[in-house]
């Protein structure tokens, strides 16, 4: 069911947790040119790549696996943070997966070329090649991701709504922010720490300007039922007399140059040094620093920057500097001036960089651009193996920027700088079931948008479809507009849908510990689970979610409703900003109004889905509390405490639906 | 029904050809703090502005007219090439139009900082706004348009398919896209020229390498029924001995800066001037120089770079490298080498230049900042009032990529330097009826996507609402994928679209004539025609175009049809590649297989349109081929010359049903 085709690969990178035998005969691709190419037909369609631009289905681009730190997610791009080379083809008779497990460049051209050939062209032959098979999509996503292992759990609060701002600059800040959702009434569990907390942008320091006392600010949040999530970034900064720079320098921790001195690259706190995360002894290290951290009372963290992101190198600016002297000496003219103004341009995340650095691994030294794609998965994963260390018997929260599938072990990924454009609300909702095919299940994007300015229609828009996905947190970048749930004035619209999200958490935790334990998609297209459905093999703006649920949010401005197509009769649910009202719905299509502020969802015939009371934070969600929706008799409630690693079917309670009626409120 | 209200304004921006009395009182806004305020309720919508990014209803976003060379077209851009002031405001009880005359930066926010005012606020207290009432859109548009005067009329061979490409090196270039197309049957009418003909980029030359006898070249492309038509950027080089350089410098024909002399830029020629449109002799004589061009066979023009486009200029070259300087001299961290980085990005277009140059104007001396938005209106009027007299008795192709109400008069528009996005077919279909209701007709976009690469099904699917847009063009940048016709191979499809195309070509013109003529819109929100209907209100991913037809184009990859909205029963029309079907509908939700290749649109009830037999240029279409589809009794046909500009609705032919019925080959 599982072939292995080895093609010499230069390193074991960790994705696979299975030991499968090689085969010597591939099936399905025939290679030419050092291309693996397969033919489509006009019914193919092809899943996967999960953290990627455009559609559910991939045909009709060319795709790049290169972790990129790329600010615009527009659909001309390639490549995006995460490398994530598994592809499920289907055209109806024939279908498989084939995970092209390589740790640097390799590109899927799926019909861009040819509308008719899937090409995969990795940089060179030196690659383990997985071809799955299996009777329906969701048999061979199964097998996939049993094949690389189970998903990350992170603790019941991450399901929690949190607030982010690059911007926050101090104590007083964070207090504000607190006060001001505690003042709405909103519901929140976490807030996170953007680079601002640190001390000149220093990994494991805190500002003692800004956050001096830093532990018992950590506590009074905590009493406030908040936690703090600090951001940790990839690169150290080199400065004599910083502890982690001097131990890291001094035991060669860092990523050497082609001189075997440190190579220096330029990242937020100016001049830096690479941690050599493919090194055993120096990713422990790196892992052992978030104790600092974790002493202070901090339970989770995201990784940043760790493509890794270089916005120059003081190699590459020197001759950068140099260049423009000769444009000065020249009367330019318009090509010229645009080459003069690409010499800066192109210091950021340089190919030249990524060439000139090296890793001193199990394997020998080897070139940095040959394992690129395994740099922030290396790093997350110093800091996962650390927390259960640090934090014995407990779940950290985790999440990366970069990742290549194996780190789907270890954390979650957010889906990096996207912008405030209603696009990018549907772009998130095509990515949740392309990662979910690649073992990311902990995900979720910026809701509002990281980069640009925010409408309170999009934020209310953006956060309909957030209060299904597993990571819920509303972030954006300095010097954008306001947009946490209180900036807009008129709060009850967005208590509404963050409270609506607090009595959903009972049901995607259940649903996400199944996904987990069993190997599934928590996100699916509406074509996995109703493959006869000809129709639903190209609706791409609807999603299954667990077992009970679909969804089909609102992502066009000013529209007051949209149409929903069902592939079977459901019921639909009303989130009201003052009441739930529910439908039974035949099968087929319906124009659904859906008012800013409203939320609607569909119940699946024969299925329940379960809804807790509003709570302020996930602590204080009440499991008593709950009713069952839906036409079916039973539902699987995860009941374990929600923070014990100890994870496993027995934590199951089977709620009936007499056991749980809708109450008068409704 | 109309009002003007008179705010002293500096200058008669030549938008309005109607004589109106100023009144004192100002309806529907309250002035406050230099802006005009309007508070919207739940059903406000916002219609206009032309030329400019998002939904139909421009309702939540903050536009800003300010003719930009913006080649990013995304959701949170505030400003693009032209600047059309027009706003209509309808919540379904109150409905006025206003027009704020007034010719430099202005700011619409229409919700964007509180969701229920709509605020403008222009620079200075300096126009004229004319407030426009009606009982309905159509109305308050007709009388708008009436106040703007009779858009442009072009000849009805640039109804016909034109192929372009920044690259076409010389005259073998050009005949090979010319024999590609006749060896694969596809019909075309022209050929664009970009800046590759030119010699080293300068005006009203033609390059003697690789176009050399140009006249004879034009008279070999005409007898293949093809009509060159090359680009003219709007600035100048600035180069002794280029006698339109010296002709202009001599006469102080270009905009000085503050000492005097001719400011310099930076465009494709390198150092360059900037002709002074707003001067009435400088205007006239750069006219004049198309002479040159018509007297070898020119009969269309495109104008280019006239918002200005500035790329620098020589003050701000200077000043940049000093500052970069002085970051050279320092140890750079990251937000250094990013202001470094901008020092060179922001020479672009940059206000420290809009604000160092001069225009002498019948008003006296002004600082180009404050007219900014009408430089590339007149220059295109400059030309169009040339054309008149070097082309006496016929109509001339014209188009710009700048503009201003007002030049609607004199040419079209084309929406500038698009991608080879999706959304971009959306976002064409979004444009049209808002250019039209600011009297821009004739228009479309580049189909396929200016930058970026183009795939076979985006260009196809494009070309798929291409078909009706009176501008129907191919064009893309150097160094993207080729996207013409033949392009992608198998080019049955693209034959198919394009006969299609001039098989409506009667109905597109016809109806074009009537629209100028009658001062109405060619394309229409639904909700226009359908007044009443609340689903009508928010689609906006389909049009009425024309007195006759409803178009709901395919804008998703990988889809295989889509749901269409239809306000009232109509007769569905199937061109497929080999034959056309009919169907007839009743009013409602249908979800409508349209597979890539075939053009789908749907004919009114008691409507008729005119369908051509195919033809291989516009003038070979044959009048007496046309069919009649759908259920009225009577279409008027424009049966005039389609070149001389002796225009007048004598020249309509009634059909009727019975004169031309479908024949067998349907």
């Amino acid at each position: 069911m599982i072939k292995r085709v080895s093609y010499n690969p230069k390193i074991d990178t960790g994705a696979v947790v299975q030991q499968i035998e090689p085969t010597a005969s591939l099936p399905y691709f025939t290679i030419e040119d050092g291309s693996f190419r397969y033919p489509m037909n006009d019914r193919t369609r092809v899943y996967g790549l999960g953290e990627q631009v455009r559609g559910i289905n991939k045909r009709g681009w060319i795709y790049r696996s290169y972790c990129t730190d790329e600010p615009f997610h527009t659909e001309d791009k390639s490549s995006l943070y995460g490398a994530h080379n598994f592809i499920l083809i289907d055209d109806g008779a024939v279908r498989f997966g084939a995970f092209f497990d390589y740790p640097t460049r390799i590109t899927f051209d799926i019909g861009y070329t040819d509308p008719a050939m899937l090409t995969v062209t990795p940089e060179t032959m030196e690659l383990e090649l997985y071809i799955i098979e299996g009777d329906t999509p969701t048999e061979i996503v199964r097998r996939f991701r049993s094949l690389i292992g189970r998903s990350y759990i992170p603790p019941l609060w991450a399901f929690g709504y949190g607030q982010s701002r690059w911007g926050y600059a101090d104590r007083d800040d964070i207090r504000s922010v607190a006060d001001s959702y505690r003042d709405a009434h909103i519901p929140m569990d976490m807030i996170y720490l953007d680079i601002d907390y640190l001390d000149n942008f220093k990994d494991f320091t805190v500002s003692p300007e800004r956050f001096d006392r830093f532990p018992s600010f950590v506590s009074e949040m905590k009493e406030r039922g908040l936690r703090l999530i600090p951001i940790i970034d990839a690169a150290v900064k080199r400065e004599e007399g910083y502890r982690v720079y001097d131990e890291g320098h001094a035991r060669g921790y860092f990523c050497k140059g082609r001189d075997g001195e440190d190579y220096i690259v330029g990242v937020w706190p100016g001049m830096s040094v690479l941690p050599d995360f493919l090194n055993d002894d120096a990713a422990a290290w790196f892992g052992s620093q978030y104790r600092t951290l974790t002493e202070m009372g901090i339970e989770g963290f995201w990784n940043d920057m760790n493509e890794p992101a270089l916005f120059y190198s003081e190699q590459g600016l020197k001759e950068a500097f140099a260049a423009l002297h000769t444009y000065e000496d020249t009367e330019l003219n318009a090509f010229t001036c645009f080459r003069a103004r690409e010499t800066l341009n192109r210091l950021a995340n340089s190919d030249d960089d990524y060439q000139s650095f090296y890793h001193r691994t199990p394997a020998g030294s080897i070139r940095h651009s040959e394992v690129h794609n395994l740099y922030g998965y290396r790093m997350t994963k110093s800091a996962a193996d650390a927390l259960k260390e640090c934090r014995p018997g407990q779940r950290s929260l985790l999440f990366s920027r970069a990742s290549y599938i194996g780190m789907h072990r270890y954390a979650g990924i957010w889906t990096g700088d996207n912008h405030s454009w209603w696009s990018h609300i549907l772009l998130l909702l095509r990515q949740l079931p392309s990662m979910n095919m690649c073992g990311f299940l902990y995900t979720g994007c910026d809701l509002g948008g990281f980069n640009g300015n925010c409408t309170r229609d999009l934020q209310l828009r953006w956060m309909s479809l957030g209060v299904f996905t597993p990571l819920m947190r509303n972030h954006a970048a300095a010097g954008t507009r306001s947009q946490e749930a209180v900036a807009f004035g008129d709060t009850e619209a967005f208590r509404h849908i963050i409270e609506l999200r607090y009595r959903l958490i009972p049901y995607l935790y259940s649903e996400y510990m199944k996904a987990t334990l069993r190997d599934e998609m928590l996100f699916r297209p509406l074509v996995f689970d109703y493959p006869d459905d000809s129709r639903a093999v190209e609706i791409e703006d609807q999603l299954m979610l667990g077992s009970s649920l679909m969804i089909a949010p609102v992502y066009v401005q000013n529209a007051d409703g949209r149409m929903v197509y069902l592939p079977e009769p459901m019921t639909m649910v009303r989130m009201h900003e003052d009441y739930i009202s529910t439908e039974e719905l035949s099968s087929g299509d319906h124009y659904i109004p859906v008012p800013l502020g409203d939320v609607v969802f569909f119940i699946r015939s024969g299925a329940l889905m379960p809804l807790a009371d509003a709570a302020m934070t996930t602590a204080e969600i009440d499991l008593d509390s709950i009713v069952l929706l839906g036409t079916g008799r039973a539902y699987e409630l995860y009941a374990d405490d929600g923070i014990s690693p100890d994870i496993s079917e027995k934590n199951i309670t089977i709620l009936r639906q007499h056991d749980a009626a809708p109450r008068p409120a409704f």
